[in-house]
This record gives structure tokens, C-alpha cells and sequence, in this order.
């Protein structure tokens, strides 16, 4: 007897068998809903509402939700079972998708793509559970308890000749027989092998889970997903405790090579960082540190190695050398990571000192390497690291950006957070100005696209010339100090911070030199294949920009190549993604292999070629103005 | 050009070219010579003598060897280079042979074969030392150090895709750049890839070493092996420290569940006395920690589980089922060995509780899996372990024999070891004794084969009858005390510890249930598969009965199948050289896991199969005389 079943606001219908739960029907309709006990009806998150229609409840579990919920009609999705055709209501907070903000292109504001995490990958988890149950052992029939555990694997799951190390054979006898024979295994492939990282008495139906983390420079993301159903099912987010010993990668290899110690220090704070993390998410989700059998990390190359504890003295020293690029599948116990310590590690591959493993996770994930369509990724952070290319070919460059579009090296520069200006609109005839910040909050300062949208709009109302130089203007907003030029964007009564908030000459051209490398990278990978820029076919932006990017003021300051706005994507953090990704598909991790070794990579210091690019480059939009058709420019400048 | 090489006192002549050494030349005489420091010149141990022809001598080296070494003519073989036909002298201690009774039989009476290592096998060392150079990196060829040194083991030794661990990798952008890009990569297999363990600056010519370990419940010898030569090339033996908490298997399975921490206290043990072996032979050979990247050991099936941290506990309970009969290949640290703390040891693999990994050693290095004649493999020690089989199946079962061959509850028993009486000879008529002590020192005791030949001397004579009870016999050395009856072999005057030597009733009891289960065992097997006695091609005894052991007693005994005496063998202690062996060829140790899956186990303890044998197995020889027609009886008895 089948049942329909629709869930609003949605309005999807599916069509399931009576007596599977509301739970098991949201996720045939592929609608995500929050669940980390593995439906036992303990965690209390899948709450829904039936509107209409005959269910089965299993009153015992009612009262893991609040008495007001209860009141308001809300029951446990897992615990409720279709009777009849229902309308079922999922509340916002017991939906997966943490993308609320969806597609939407008006004035060439580009938010950030909501792609699904397989994103045509198949699901077969790189960390599985498996259920045994097997025969006693008797006089007739003695093989060690090990080759009776491997000839179930094989008979039941088809995994063959696992590897088991000490540890896990140690407590094997008793695990076995406190389980009567019935067992729950965790494996989790090694990247050559299965290995067996736990193995617990009795059937244990909880999921299993895996961890993602974006190791970025500055911010360390950390992703809970179930393994099971391929989904991220919390996320949490710190800044990277390293930062004390240093701003920026060069800061903390020269801590590595100045310090005693100093690699140790770094590894400890990284992994303290990212074991914080774990703690927070494990808490709140009722997990234990022995449920996370497998963890994917994905970082640029300098950050990899300080996980890692390689020193990175090379990566900084011509000819820039990492110790590896491929690093070794380590155990959560080797770096003393808040996961089983049987449990994998993985670290992304990658390209080389300056491309790391967080661009390879991210052109993973972005399919470059699987379409025929040119497609350009940009991801800009301290350094500006640019792919290019298709299914066929991938070429790669980095270049020394500066910190500018993450706020650095600008007076009121500020991360994407709470009272960040983002947007900037100029009165082109009385200069007065209106912004947008993070959340509406007061203003604390300029975030990335805040301050593009800030140069755009200051040249194109000509408070400023090509060169980013301040021209005379009559504006109560200008103001000249003994060594800089200031525009003053909020006045200090309207200010979060107390004080005026402005973006000065100097500012502007620290963001010019910044912009400029990144397109004279661009250029650079072109020329070098001796490519036209209207040959690409898409060009994704990955990164720090916040949820939103003024693609066309980011065009009009010679930041990004001039290409109809149809062709951008905007892809979020396409690290921890990626990360996602590789956790729950061993088709997709051994692709990002691929990737690591198909790359190219070009290096900008040989030749003049960037050089040459990169003086080009350093005026608004470009010195050779035929590369910017669309952008008009100021009549007076 | 070439000259002709005559080796003396061996008489093999050999053909080599101008130039190359003599220890070249001995090697390819196959006769081997010791030598630790890789023809460094610098051991000293390869002292040979040239007695006629002209050769060219590296003068430098000569004060390695003492002055009246030097004025007795000697010379270092590794600097001494062929220049004419020449004659050379190899001393005995320059030798590696250290079995220097060959094979002789006379009466019976049988010496260790002598048997070459390999044995057949390939020369494919399981560990290996690979001389690399490479390219620096630069500019425009950037690849990590990690690919830079995997690409070039590809190139250079065929060598694809080898793991690489953290511990190594954090050393190796220094180790590479101080050895100016020239390394020295030692690599093992590690049963499924193989595996750097050690990467030295500059290009080191020193042999790769191994380690082979024969653990023994008793006793355990260590074996150092140059894995290039594939030869042993020193070896020591000391007790097992783990008897001062139970002298036998049983009793330290008892200490580990009865004491809290037992079971760590016993694998320290046995690490220590592993660890003392090996400082030993480093020490004397120059050698450091650091030079062992590989090891076997070989062991009963309770002793590895010991060894590696196991808990026997399910070995001793029915149904007899140990945690693993296939161990894993661990790292040094992990058990605190004292070799390269990332070298691999390997521990061999067992059939079951009973019948370990010495036997499948024994097994493997006897090739009794590799022919098409029947082959009866025994090894008597407490346990009586019997394996059955060719080329087609194997066939085993364990008897517990007790201690009583290794001296064990026999009131003068005693070890193989200097003074132990190791032959008997009694007169018909007077009953006086005439006793043969190993190293002819003064008698101490009676080790296994003099226990043999002195029950069949005894009941030869008259002494005993077929169960073992003392008839009256009118001599002057045969005493009755309370509660025994005892022949006295070594009046106090003449032995070595003040004290009549003697053999008791009981002690011949004793001896004769031992080898009654030993003998039952043999038939169990026999009747399991429905063969008759004669059908067994050959007979190979293993084990603790020193170098020598009476084969015409023990048929007469009835411990050993009344066959002809040539097809018996006497092999020694195989588990060491199974150990070996599976140190220096790939192709062995694939084939020892081959032979730990093809060998079936046959549980004595069910059915009556067993019992009804030994019940006819404790007479002399046994109940059915038929088993036995060479074994003529005494008239009277």
C-alpha cells in the first residue's frame, strides 16, 4: 500500500510505502532534514508538522522535544510512520541546506551557487559501517578470531583482505565475544586498501560519520557529515589559532625557520584549532571522538605542511620546493587529532608550493576536470590562485595578491562578518554615500566586495583617476592628511567602532596592485597557451568574498576579465566542499589525484611575462582599454 | 682476462676476472666468508691467506688485523684483488658455515643436514638498500622532493608507488640536500607494497641487514642476515626471560590472566631478551639500530601473540581459538624493538593454537609443500608438533608431549647443552654404563637423546620391561629408595655436579607417555586420511635434541615410526631458518602464507581417535608389535 506524501512549503510529493517513517520519506522527496542519532529517536532534530493525513507515532520518543513544540504539534519525523496520504510542514530549523541565499542575478550581484555536495559523484564513502553477525567458533570449526572477522567482510560486504593493525586485533577476542558474534565495523579505505579502524560489540545503528575541514591560512572550517546519506549535517567555523605567530603563510614559515620549536608550535596550534572544532561539533551532536573514523582536510600547501609537521623551509626559498605534494594517509593518533585514533586522515594533493590542496579540492568539486567547457577559477585570498582549463588539460598559477581583498593592508579592511560594508553606492554628483553591511549592522569596516564596489564606484564618479590617484573634488567626504588622501565612507556617528570609517589613497593603491596581479595572472595562463579571453567558457569565483560578489564592479576595476556576467558562478568555499565531497566518494578522491597530477603548474618569477602583465595592469581598469569594451570610463579621467 | 681461484682446505676452484676480490671470488665459489663492513675494509673478519700466486693487495687496510695475524700471512679478502692464478687458504674462523658436522651415519645415528638458506628459493630480499641520484630542482622543473624521489625508484629500481610515512617525510627535504641530491633508500615490503624505512644523505655502501628471531618457549636465538649475500653472518641464543614466570606455554598463558598487567609484563620480557640479541650482534658487527630495516620472527602460536601484545587467553580455553593465526606487519617503535624504528617486522604465520609459526617455518624451509614425496615433519619439544603432506596438502596436529625430551620433569634432565650425557651404552651382561657427554665434559645431566638411548638401552638389556617397571636385575647400579626406583649412570665421583646421576621409574614413565604421544599423534594423522605407515617418503626431525639424536633408539622406543634410517633427516632448528630464509626471498614468504592457509589442523582432542592410540602408544615400542618389525625384544620381557 503506497501513500503520498507532500511537504510544505516545498509543495514535493513522493510516493512511499505505508508504515516508512516521515523521516525516510523527506529524504526519498531529497529533502534534507537534520538527524544525527540514526533515527533512535534520542536527538530530538527532525522535528516536523503533520498539516493533514493519518500517521503511526511512537509516543515513547515524544518527549525528547520541548513541552511548547509538543503543544505547537510538532513530533519526531523518525518516529512517525505514513498511514495515509499526508501535507507534512519541515520547519526552517530542521532543514540541512545551509544555503538559504539562492541564485539570483540583479545588477550583476552574484550570490553564491547552492551545488549539491556529490555533484554527479557516485556515494560510496571513503568510511562505511558494517553489520556482522557470524558463527561461534567450535572444536570442529577453529579459525582465529581475525579470519573469521575477514571472512565475514568478505561473505557479507565483498571487502577483501583488510588491513587490521595491532590495536584494533588487541581488543578483537573480547569484542567478539562480549558481542556474542555479532559485531559493528568501521572501515575505511586507505587509499590503497580497506583498513578496519573499530570494531564495537552488538549492531550499533548510529551512522557513520566523517569530518571535513578547510584549513585556510587565517579561518579553519570544520564539516560533520554523515556518511550514510552524503550529507553535511553541522558546520562550525574559528579562526586559525597560528595567526598569533603571524599573519600570512611567509610569516610562519619564517617563525618555522627562526624559532626553536616553531614548526611544533604551529602543528599543535593548527590541530588544537581543528580539535576545538570536533569537540564542539561532536557535543552537540551526541558524538564521541570514536564515531569519526575518517577526516578529509583540504589546505594550500604551507598549511598542509604545518599540519602535517613538515617544515616548510623549502616552499619559501627559490626554487620553491615542497616536501610533498602527495602526503601520506595518516592516523588520527600519529597527529594527535580529536577523531578514533585508528581513523584516516586525508590531506588533498597538491599542485605545487603556491596551488595547494584547497584548489585541487576546489576544481574537484567544480567538475572543471570533467566538462569540455573552458572554464576559469579564481580563487582570491592572500595569494590569487587561478586555474585554468577542461576535461583535457589544467594550468595553474599563483600570485602574490597581497591580503588587500581580505581586508588586509587597508586601514578599515575587515573580513566578510557582522557590519562589514559589502556594498557601496556614490551620488556621482554630491559624492554622498550609501552602504550595505553584513547582517544591516553598524559599520566596523570594508570587507573584499565592499571595497571593489568602493574603487568602482569612486572612479566612476571620478573621485578618483586611473592610477587610484584622488583628483579635486569638492566633498566634505575627502580629507587630506600630512601623508595620505582620505574619502570618509561613515561618518563616526553612524559607525559601529566609534570612530569615521574610510578607504585612503594609499589603501586604494594597495587594492589596484592587488587587483592587477590577479588579472595579470589571468593573462599570464592565457598567453602562455595562446588563448583569447573570449575562448572561456565559464569562470567560477571561489573564496572569501562573503555570500556576495559585485561581479560587474569587479569587472569595471580591471579585477576580472570583461565577459558577460552570464559566464561568472560564484562557489563559495569550494575547499571545504571539496573536502565534503572526497569523504563520502572514493570515485571522487581518487579523481582529486587525478587532478593533483594533470595540473600544470606555471611559475609567474620565470621570465618576464607576468612582470610585463602586471605593469599593464595597475590602473583602472587596464592600460590596454580594448580588453574592457563594456566598461565606460569617466569622461574626465 | 681470468684466473682460476683454488679455495683450500675445500679444494673448489673457481673462475673469476683480474681484478675482483678474493671475498668475490670465495662468494662465487659459494663458500662464505664472514664480512660486516661491505667490503669496507674495516671489519677485519674476511682474513684469508694466499698460498701461491701473485695478487694486488690495498696496503692501506692492513693494520686492521693484528700484527700476528699480518705476520702469519694473513690478509683482508675484500682489499685483496686478483692477479694470477692463485691458491688461498680460508681459515676456520673467517668462516660463515657454522655447521661444521656434516652429514655422517653411522649406527644409526644422525647429525644436523647442513642445508643452504635459500634452499631453492629466489634471492629477492624482503628489505632492500637502493642507491639513488637525481636532478636538483629548479625553476622550471618544480616537482616535490617526495615525486622527485619516487619518480627516480621508478626509474632506477622499478619500485612504483612505495609509502611513504610522516616520520620519513619530515626529514627528507633535509636529508636530500645534504646528501647533495644523492641518497642511499632503504625499502621493504611490508607484505602488500613496499615501504621506505630509511633514507641516508650520500651513497652508502654498506649491506642492507636483517634480523631473523626464532622465539622459542625456552629459548631464543637471533640470526643477523646480510640480505645482498643472503647469508647469515652471526648469530647468538640466550633464554627466553619470560621463563622466571612460567617455565612452559601454559603457565605464562595462566600469568597473563591472572595477573593484572601480565600480559605486558611477558611481552617486555620478551622484547628485552629480543633487544639484548640484537644489541649483541650490532654491537660485534659494527653495526647500528638504524642498519636493520627488516625483521622475521618465528614462533609458537602463544609466544607471538606474547610477542606482539595478544592476549592468549581463548588459546588456552576451548575451543582452543587464538585472536590471529595471520599477524600484521608492524613497525620497530611499535614494539619497542631495537632496530630502525620505522623497519617492518614480520611475524610468521600459524595454522592454529597449537601448531604456530615455527612449524609453518620449518614447513617452509624444509620445501615439504614444494614436493611430490610424502613427507612426516616433526618437531618434539613440549608440545609434539607433526606435519603431515606434500606438494598437495598438508596435514598437522599437536600432542602434548610434556617437557620430559627437553629435560623437563625428569629428575637429571637437562637441555642440549655442555656436559648433558647424549649417549648411553649399557653391557648386557654386567649393567655397567659407559655415557658420551656433549663437549665430553663431565656429566651434568641427560638431554634428550640420551634420555632415548637410555630407556632403550635400558629395556634392551633387561633393565625395564615394555612398561617401563624395573625388573629384578641383580647390579650394583640399580637402587630402590622409598617411593622409586632408580639406575644410577654417573656415580657421584665422576659426575659433574657431586652427585649420582640417575634415571628413576617415574622419570621413564614419564618419558615413555611423552613418546607415546608423540607416536599417537603420527598415527592420528595416518588414520585420518587412511595411510598406511610405509607410504611416508621421508622423515624430518626438527628441534631441541641437540646436533645429534639416535634414530635407531627412538624407533626402538617406539617414539619414532619403525622405517628405514634413511629416510630419516635431522634439520635442526627450521624455525630460525624458515626465519631466514623469509628474510631474503619474497617469493619464501608468499609461500609460508601459502603454506599457513593449505596446512589443516587436526583437534586431537575430539573423537577417541587420539586416546585410543597413545592408550597402545605406552609400551616399548607398543602394544601392536607389527608397527615395529625391526625392533627386536628381549627374550625375557
Amino acid at each position: 500500500m503506497k501513500y503520498t506524501v507532500t511537504f510544505i512549503p516545498d509543495q514535493i510529493t513522493t510516493e512511499v510505502e505505508a508504515g516508512k517513517s516521515l523521516l525516510h520519506a523527506a529524504n526519498s522527496a531529497g529533502i534534507g532534514i537534520k538527524s544525527s542519532c540514526g533515527s533512535e529517536g534520542t536527538c530530538g532534530r527532525c522535528k516536523v508538522k503533520v498539516i493533514q493525513g493519518k500517521y503511526l507515532y511512537n509516543e515513547k520518543f515524544s518527549s525528547i522535544l520541548p513541552q511548547k513544540h509538543r503543544k505547537a504539534g510538532f513530533i519526531l519525523a523518525c518516529k512517525a510512520y505514513v498511514e495515509d496520504n499526508l501535507t507534512v510542514e519541515i520547519p526552517l530549523e530542521s532543514r540541512l541546506d545551509e544555503h538559504q541565499v539562492l541564485l539570483e542575478d540583479k545588477q550583476g550581484i552574484l550570490a553564491e551557487k547552492n551545488i549539491p555536495i556529490l555533484n554527479g559523484y557516485t556515494l560510496d564513502p571513503l568510511c562505511k559501517k558494517i553489520q556482522l553477525t557470524m558463527d561461534a567458533p567450535n572444536l570442529t570449526e577453529i579459525i582465529s578470531d581475525a579470519s573469521r572477522l575477514e571472512a565475514e567482510l568478505s561473505k557479507q560486504a565483498d571487502i577483501k583482505k583488510p588491513v587490521i593493525g595491532l590495536p584494533l586485533l588487541s581488543q578483537l577476542a573480547e569484542t567478539l565475544r562480549k558481542g556474542d558474534w555479532q559485531v559493528t565495523v568501521t572501515i575505511a579505505y586507505n587509499g590503497r586498501d580497506y583498513e578496519i579502524v573499530r570494531v564495537e560489540p552488538g549492531h550499533d545503528i548510529k551512522p557513520c560519520y566523517g569530518i571535513a575541514v578547510d584549513i585556510g591560512t587565517t579561518t579553519v572550517v570544520a564539516s560533520l557529515v554523515d556518511m550514510e546519506r552524503g550529507l553535511s549535517i553541522d558546520k562550525l567555523g574559528t579562526y586559525n589559532r597560528q595567526a598569533k605567530l603571524g599573519d600570512d603563510v611567509v610569516s610562519r614559515m619564517i617563525h618555522c625557520s627562526s624559532e626553536q620549536n616553531g614548526l611544533e608550535e604551529l602543528q599543535h596550534l593548527v590541530i588544537q584549532t581543528i580539535n576545538d572544532l570536533i569537540s564542539k561539533l561532536l557535543a552537540r551532536n551526541n558524538l564521541s571522538h570514536n564515531d569519526i573514523g575518517i577526516m578529509v582536510t583540504s589546505s594550500n600547501t604551507t598549511m598542509t605542511h604545518l599540519f602535517l609537521g613538515l617544515h616548510p623551509k623549502y616552499i619559501r626559498l627559490e626554487p620553491y620546493v615542497p616536501t610533498a605534494t602527495f602526503t601520506p594517509v595518516v592516523k588520527g593518533k600519529e597527529l594527535g587529532l580529536n577523531i578514533h585514533p585508528e581513523g584516516l586522515v586525508y590531506s588533498f594533493p597538491a599542485v605545487a608550493s603556491y596551488v595547494g590542496g584547497d584548489i585541487v579540492s576546489g576544481v574537484l568539486f567544480t567538475n572543471i576536470s570533467k566538462k569540455e567547457e573552458l572554464t576559469l577559477f579564481i580563487d582570491i585570498g592572500t595569494n590569487g590562485e587561478i586555474v585554468l582549463g577542461n576535461q583535457d588539460w589544467l594550468i595553474s598559477c599563483a600570485c602574490s595578491a597581497g591580503p588587500a581583498f581580505e581586508g588586509g593592508g587597508i586601514t578599515y579592511g575587515t573580513r566578510a562578518m557582522k557590519g562589514a560594508i559589502e556594498r557601496v553606492e556614490i551620488d556621482k554628483d554630491t559624492f554622498e554615500v550609501k552602504v550595505s553591511t553584513i547582517d544591516s549592522a553598524k559599520a566596523t569596516g570594508i570587507c573584499g566586495s565592499g571595497l571593489i564596489d568602493c574603487i568602482a564606484k569612486m572612479h566612476q564618479v571620478g573621485i578618483i583617476d586611473r592610477t587610484g590617484a584622488f583628483q579635486d573634488t569638492e566633498s566634505r567626504r575627502v580629507q587630506i592628511t600630512h601623508d595620505d588622501k582620505l574619502f570618509i565612507l561613515v561618518w563616526k556617528e553612524e559607525s559601529g567602532i566609534g570612530k569615521d570609517i574610510y578607504i585612503s589613497e594609499n589603501d586604494i593603491k594597495n587594492l589596484i596592485r592587488s587587483k592587477g596581479a590577479v588579472f595579470a595572472g589571468i593573462q599570464s595562463l592565457l598567453k602562455t597557451l595562446q588563448l583569447e579571453i573570449e575562448l572561456i567558457d565559464k569562470i567560477l569565483i571561489a573564496g572569501g568574498f562573503g555570500n556576495y560578489l559585485n561581479i560587474s564592479d569587479a569587472i569595471r576595476i580591471g579585477l576580472l576579465p570583461d565577459l558577460p556576467i552570464e559566464k561568472y558562478e560564484f562557489v563559495g568555499n569550494t575547499s571545504l566542499k571539496g573536502a565534503e565531497l572526497a569523504l563520502i566518494s572514493k570515485e571522487a578522491w581518487n579523481h582529486a589525484e587525478i587532478i593533483g597530477k594533470m595540473m600544470t603548474y606555471l611559475e609567474l618569477s620565470v621570465g618576464n611575462l607576468f612582470m610585463d602583465e602586471f605593469m599593464q595592469a595597475i590602473f583602472l581598469p587596464h592600460t590596454d582599454l580594448k580588453l574592457f569594451p563594456s566598461v565606460e570610463l569617466h569622461a574626465n579621467l
